[in-house]
């Protein structure tokens, strides 16, 4: 049997550590502290790294201080240092402080879209419609993140068909990529290559990429499985960065580290300098007194 | 781009926990909680249990009592228990605890071969011949190790060629499978594509299985693209046991529930029930005092 794949020659990763990674931890971070991540990562040879979220300090109080993040990093050119927004609100005070693009938000999980936003996935991204349109006349771009595409905490498996209908609605609407997110970590090589093989010839694999968790310790082979079909933008966190292996319903990020390793060992450039990446991680995680959920920078220690 | 591989309909995992992965534990397990983890792994629906080693007790004292193991388990049809065998003595204590076959190792690295077996891999073959000629004259199956295949502690990276040249020579001399040791667990899918590109077409995905670690969280990836060359048997060992994590150089096996959960994603039948795999599992470590190296366990938990 043949395995020879048209890999990538290069994989463009979206760090998510210091938001998505952050936002999930339970101990907080000083603002000087998300000031030396951010700007370590860059220094590692990340492009994109998601620097914090304008929304409501009651609702993600780990984000209060994302408008400071922003002010105080010194930053690096052809670095795209990006912010979630879930309204025309965060949006305006992410343009105050200079994000280079923003990202909004929907699920394919009826319930997980109640539960979690409190409205239905149609109504999500009604209320989207501002955002896009603030963001077109500002000419900024829009990314979208579509989570629970494997599996759901209230629905279990997840069909591919919802995951197509929000993702088209999305870029429909202005998003120049959707972010697949296993949420809850629980999808396989299996469910992952079934939800691909519908979305990809209809949206095409350049404006996908794959937010994959660790919770099931599957997110290497969904990645790799993702990069079959000719993805080339791959989420992770350094450190695992988002939630504790330890609780129950756990769901760590991937390590950015392990992803970087792997497409490293397969020949696929990421520009990121890997001991460099591992010594932000293992800085981060002695302030934050947790350990890093990074195989590799495990192995390494 | 198509990814529609013949995966195989089902795949047989070898369990090592109570050998590879005991061998590796630095707290010892009583003989009585070796035999329930044995019989608890076969009612869980594992066929193949590398239940003991046969090698001189100072060397390895955590299998010392692998012949009252074997007495004492209570066996089930149609489950193969298999003993370690260095060399003929071992081999004739083997057969007096009615082991159903044996397994004989080398390893692909010259330098690994010295400092773990004191011999040449040259030597090492030939020093297995006496025990190939007893297993061929009892109709005993003798399975071949080779370890080191995609990385040694002493040399780094170890090239194709050297590993297929130590299968064939398994192979050659009366082993019915070779399976292929990522010791270290440094191997990525690019290295494994490219040994399994070197061995299968002369060696054939039949006669080989994967023995994968998790150091560096590539173990999944690595067995798909196993999955992908065709190879149906792999290696695993519950909870991961067979070397800690928070260890420098820290080696442990890919834990058989994380395997199990995969491959039940995608649809390919082991035989196993994970619950009851998972609860084997946890009992286990409660008693070593370990924490479990699943990520299906933990998330699980």
């Amino acid at each position: 049997m043949s395995t020879s794949f048209n890999y990538p020659d290069a994989v463009s990763i979206v760090e998510v550590g210091p938001r998505d990674g952050l936002q999930n931890e339970s101990a907080p971070l000083a603002t000087e502290d998300k000031v030396a991540l951010v700007e370590g990562l860059v220094a590692a040879g990340l492009g994109y790294v998601e620097t914090g979220s304008f929304v409501n300090p009651r609702w993600i109080p780990q984000m209060a201080d994302s408008g400071d993040v922003f002010q105080q990093i010194k930053r690096a050119p052809d670095v795209t240092y990006a912010a979630l927004t879930p309204n025309l609100k965060g949006f305006e005070r992410a343009m105050e402080a200079n994000a280079s693009e923003v990202a909004v938000f929907a699920a394919a999980s009826e319930s997980f879209s109640q539960r979690n936003i409190n409205c239905s996935i149609e109504e999500s991204i009604a209320r989207f419609l501002p955002v896009m349109e603030a963001a077109k006349t500002a000419g900024v771009r829009v990314r979208g993140y579509v989570s629970c595409v494997l599996g759901c905490p209230y629905e279990g498996q997840i069909e591919p068909p919802a995951v197509l209908a929000v993702s088209q609605a999305l870029l429909d609407m202005g998003c120049y990529e959707v972010s697949l997110g296993d949420t809850i970590g629980t999808g396989t090589p299996g469910s992952m290559d079934r939800l691909l093989e519908t979305l990809v010839p209809t949206l095409s694999a350049r404006r996908l990429a794959l937010h994959c968790h660790n919770s099931y310790g599957q997110a290497l082979a969904n990645i790799l499985v993702g990069l079959q079909h000719g993805i080339t933008r791959i989420d992770s966190s350094v450190a695992g960065l988002g939630g504790c292996p330890y609780a129950a319903g756990a769901s760590g990020n991937v390590a950015t580290e392990d992803v970087v390793y792997m497409l490293q060992g397969m020949g696929i450039d990421t520009g990121v300098n890997l001991d460099a990446l591992i010594d932000v991680g293992r800085s981060c995680c002695k302030k934050l007194g947790r350990e890093t959920q990074s195989a590799v920078a495990k192995a390494r220690s």
